[in-house]
This record gives structure tokens, C-alpha cells and sequence, in this order.
């Protein structure tokens, strides 16, 4: 296409990145024939050290470069709250509010029956594991505020609450928008939404 | 930030790259851990080759693989009618049309004084060396129709018509919308604007 197979075959790898298409893949190769070679390298030796290096924490399922993560690992965090979120980087976006202190738990996706994706799809055993072995005393569920991530909450809020009566679960307030996602919120409602939390049922 | 860094070392890397934010870079990031390593080692070495493989065309400074991309060295091209295009990607989009048979001339971008671009700046020394050595019967300018697209053709213009009276010099049509870019308009808007092309004083 572009007569040069160098060229296409990194426009057609770009191009199966999600949101990227084709004029986007173009447009970011042209800008990478135009770095130098030590930027280009930088780049190219980032994404294949990302692969090599990061692993899912065995415990929170959080990325992490040890078996167990940082946060998992550290004295200092309350291991008796624990913040269920649907993917590794709602921590990073948590994280950077500043003010959460417990432990996290990533289920790796939410409830969404018609896209076939079940109870046994999440990281919800390891979540139960967690709660009998380490004396959990509250569950704050940080999914989504829209349809699919209410419905995970509501699940395992009546998971949870029925096994295991002593934990409180919790929900992060509104305040985050309804039907929006927590990537596209400030940190400030991040934190909101933390403190406003309320007790289920 | 993320507790991990490989993962924060990619998201900085991608981040440097136009219009991929952090958020992008993060979102990005998280689906290179979901790919097989096989895929993430394509496109990291796609990316590296991309830059140790791919150089600029002595002749009409589009990228190839080699000294001469294949378009000049096409014997079954026309290679007294040169398009002048702003960036090598133009000409990909123009190719993808399917009906232009001449050469190609990449200028490196377009007159932009403010910006402090002067013709200094663009690829037209070498332009004129193609006009007087190649025996060149037409040049079709095919600048993006905005602001200094159209200053850039008009300078062009004058330039070319002053030195070289027997060369025609053509404005890609209108059909290509007014204060567009050629990159993001279907092919055959970009068809049409060739066949449409008109002399220009």
C-alpha cells in the first residue's frame, strides 16, 4: 500500500490496537520514522518489557513486576477493607485520589449475561478466599455506576452479606455520573464518591 | 503510579506518541498485557523495523525501503506529471485511488510563517532540479485546500510558472471540502478532485 513493507507491516500492528485505525496507524508511523532511532528503540523495548516483566498479582489480580504486588505487600495499607474494582487500572486512577488506605481486589470484567460473561468469568472465588483468611471487615464495591457494574455490586452484595453477615458491604457514592466510567472522572470525585460510600441493602 | 515499572515506563512511552493522552496509554497498555507475547513481539519489532528499515526517497522523499522508493523507479509510470503532495501519507491515499500514473513529490509539510515554516523549510529545491532534468511536462499541486495549502500552491505556482513557462501547473478540484485534510476524505472525493484538477493563473 505504501511501498514499504516496513511500513506496512508496523500500520497494519498498529492498526490491531483497540481505537486505532487505519489513517490513526498511518499518521503515528509517520510520526515514528520522524523520532530519533534512541526514542523509537525506547518505545518499541517499553512494550516488549511490559509483556516480559509485568504479571497479574496473585492475590489482588492487580499488574504487578513481583508475584505480589506493592500495595498487597504493604504493612502500612488496613488489609481488613478491601476495594472491588473491575479492572487493574481503576486502582491506578483510586490510587492517585490519595486518601485510600485498604487493599484491592480485581474481578477482571463485570456480570454482562448477554455477552455471556458469568459469576464464573470474575475473580469472585479468590475475592471469597480473601474475605475468610485475612478477616475482612468491609467490602467497598468500586464497579462501574451503570447497568452491568450495579448488577455485579448487587451480586455480590448478596453474595457476600449472606455468607459472611460480620462484613459490611459497601458501595462507592454516587457522584461519580450515572451510565459514565471511572477513567473519565477527576480525582476529586474519585474521592467523593469513596467517602460517600454507602452501606447496602 | 501503577505500583509496576514496566507498565509505568509503557504508559509514559506511549503517551509521548500525538493524540494518545495518558488515559489512552493506560487503556492501551492493559490490552498489550491481555495479547500473547507472540502478538506484543510482532508489534514491537514492527515498530523498531518500521525505524531501521524505512528511509526517505532520495528522489521524491516518500519512504521505502530502499534509496528509490518503487513509485520513481515504476518505468510504467509517467514520470513527466509529479504530483506535489505536503507528507509522504498523502500519496498513499491518492494511490489507494487507483487511477494516477505520474510521479510524486513530498514538500515536508507547507508555507506556515507564522509557525516560522519558510520555503527554506520545504522540499522544493529538489522539485525544481525534477522539473529541469526529467524533462517534466506537468505539476499537479495536490497541497491540502486550506489556509496555507492554498499559499503554499500559490507560491508554487508563481514559482514555477516564472521559470519554466512550457510546465502546466494544475490545483487539485475543489471536491476535496474547504478547510479539510486529504487524509480524512474518502477516495473517491480524492478521485475526483485529480480528474478535476485545473491550470492555475
Amino acid at each position: 500500500m505504501s511501498y514499504s513493507k516496513s511500513f506496512d507491516r508496523c500500520v497494519r500492528e498498529l492498526s490491531r490496537l483497540p481505537g486505532i485505525g487505519k489513517k490513526t496507524a498511518i499518521r503515528l508511523s509517520m510520526h515514528l520514522l520522524k523520532m530519533s532511532m534512541k526514542d523509537v528503540e525506547d518505545l518499541s523495548s517499553s512494550i516488549y518489557n511490559l509483556k516480559r516483566d509485568t504479571r497479574f498479582c496473585l492475590k489482588c489480580g492487580s499488574i504487578s513486576d513481583e508475584d505480589i504486588c506493592e500495595i498487597c505487600l504493604d504493612k502500612n495499607r488496613d488489609n481488613t477493607v478491601i476495594c472491588v474494582v473491575e479492572e487493574a487500572k481503576d486502582i491506578f486512577l483510586i490510587e492517585s485520589s490519595g486518601k485510600f488506605g485498604g487493599l484491592y481486589h480485581v474481578l477482571g470484567g463485570r456480570l454482562a449475561p448477554l455477552d455471556g460473561i458469568t459469576p464464573d468469568d470474575l475473580r469472585i472465588g479468590s475475592l471469597l478466599k480473601r474475605i475468610e483468611e485475612d478477616g475482612v471487615k468491609e467490602i467497598i464495591l468500586a464497579t462501574n455506576p451503570d447497568v452491568e457494574g450495579d448488577t455485579t455490586a448487587i451480586y455480590l452484595y448478596k453474595l457476600i452479606s449472606k455468607r459472611y453477615n460480620s462484613v459490611k458491604v459497601t458501595r462507592i457514592a454516587t457522584g461519580v455520573p450515572i451510565g459514565g466510567y471511572l477513567e473519565y472522572v477527576d480525582e476529586i470525585t474519585i474521592l467523593k464518591s469513596l467517602e460517600n460510600r454507602r452501606e447496602m441493602g
